[in-house]
């Protein structure tokens, strides 16, 4: 089970053997896998111990008191993994990166708050060879385990570039040739028509909310997509994809005229 | 928690205020709701009461013991919901109904097994105006309360065909004018220079292994989608979302055109 700690620390903590095991195989970076001394080997201990030595985490054996102590939901099984702090980057650094390049893709979340959803975009955007994710630091779902295992690996590569102010970041995008396409249903042209070469950076919403006011007036258009059906809304990462492919498209045909 | 109920009856239940809340907002159909007799009248309880009685779903009391007898998690909170058995169809009624249309676009999953994805191609499939998803009725995920939660709504208004024999019913659609196309990583060609005009079955793979042989040989061609990133795969909901918004985007311009 995924849980914050509540400590003073607010260190992620993993517990659970099947849970750590599945954290493992998703790519999440641990500090350290705190397991109870006299853990019986079952093959789930042994499989953590041995990827923990794969991946040089370091182990450490502590009396069951510990372990009992820092778990919140009193099932960790004798196993509890400290996550490893994500490593962020900033937008300046990324625009620094990418400044020579014509085609370059960002994708920004407007104050996303499911983390599932955080993964599910990484994934699409690392797939698509965006340069970054782009999340506002407040209210916001940040990287930790559960949007790890939901990209896949994806947020082992991909840069995350997480700040204070997601308008004056957008700004900067804007400043270095990015054009900004905001996500919205209302948008009065398709992802089809809109001018999604080059250099872009695509925001979408929130899950309920969609594009705060402020974020909406920074784009310089906006793309929705089609809806044929009764229901009639994608997810996030949804949306991401169906966009997010529609600017590889233009790339490559672009590159390839 | 959802759960299925191991009784011979095999009738699916929710169990827990919330879940059960949860599960009636996201549209879940319910043959009845259990309420335990002497139930302490809490927000959640009342508002399970007043959507059963919006929607006509009818509520019994019943002795605590009767739901501690059906709670499989034992957390049943004085709440447990009978889901009403979905109500699939046949890929010849699909067919039937689809003969005289030009574009039709049908979604196949072969043997899918996790029923969020196939809620989240649900999803994707009602937004973009497919006719139906097709699934094989054994080993696979079928459409339950998990898999309509994540739907958004989508599987109350999207046909579902459910079939013993997806080959035989790939086949049915191609007698019909359909041209299979099988997303595939090892595909020699892309989603773009695919022929995904007209009359289209879209089939996805399963999670881990992607088409079985006996359905990639039914394919009339292979579409795959191209990767840029150092991880590289996209979860299968993603995959379809993909590929089915650029069946409308050739929808769209060859009408257009």
């Amino acid at each position: 089970m995924l849980i914050t700690h509540p400590g003073p620390s607010v260190t992620s903590l993993v517990e659970g053997r099947n849970a750590v095991l599945e954290a493992l195989r998703a790519g999440v970076e641990f500090d350290r896998i705190l397991v109870v001394r006299d853990a019986d080997r079952s093959k789930a201990i042994d499989e953590i111990l041995s990827a923990a030595c794969d991946r040089a985490i370091k182990v450490a054996e502590v009396p069951r008191g510990q372990l009992d102590a820092l778990s919140v939901r009193g099932a960790h099984q004798g196993v509890v993994a400290e996550v490893a702090p994500f490593g962020y980057t900033t937008i300046a650094d990324v625009l620094a990166r990418v400044e020579d390049e014509e085609q370059a893709l960002i994708i920004a979340l407007d104050h996303i708050t499911d983390p599932q959803n955080l993964g599910a975009v990484a994934r699409t955007a690392e797939v698509v060879g965006a340069k970054c994710l782009l999340i506002p630091s407040k209210r916001s779902a940040t990287v930790g385990p559960a949007a790890m295992k939901v990209s896949a690996g994806a947020l082992a590569h991909l840069p995350v570039a997480k700040e204070t102010n997601l308008v004056r970041a957008l700004e900067q995008c804007k400043d270095a040739g990015f054009w900004v396409a905001g996500a919205s249903e209302t948008a009065d042209q398709d992802v089809w028509d809109a001018p999604l070469e080059g250099r872009i950076v695509v925001v979408l919403g929130a899950e309920d909310s969609g594009l705060s006011r402020l974020v909406e007036e920074r784009c310089d258009f906006l793309v929705g997509l089609p809806v044929a059906g009764e229901v009639g809304s994608l997810n996030v990462a949804q949306a991401a994809t169906a966009i997010a492919f529609e600017w590889v498209r233009r790339q490559r045909f672009s590159q390839g005229s």
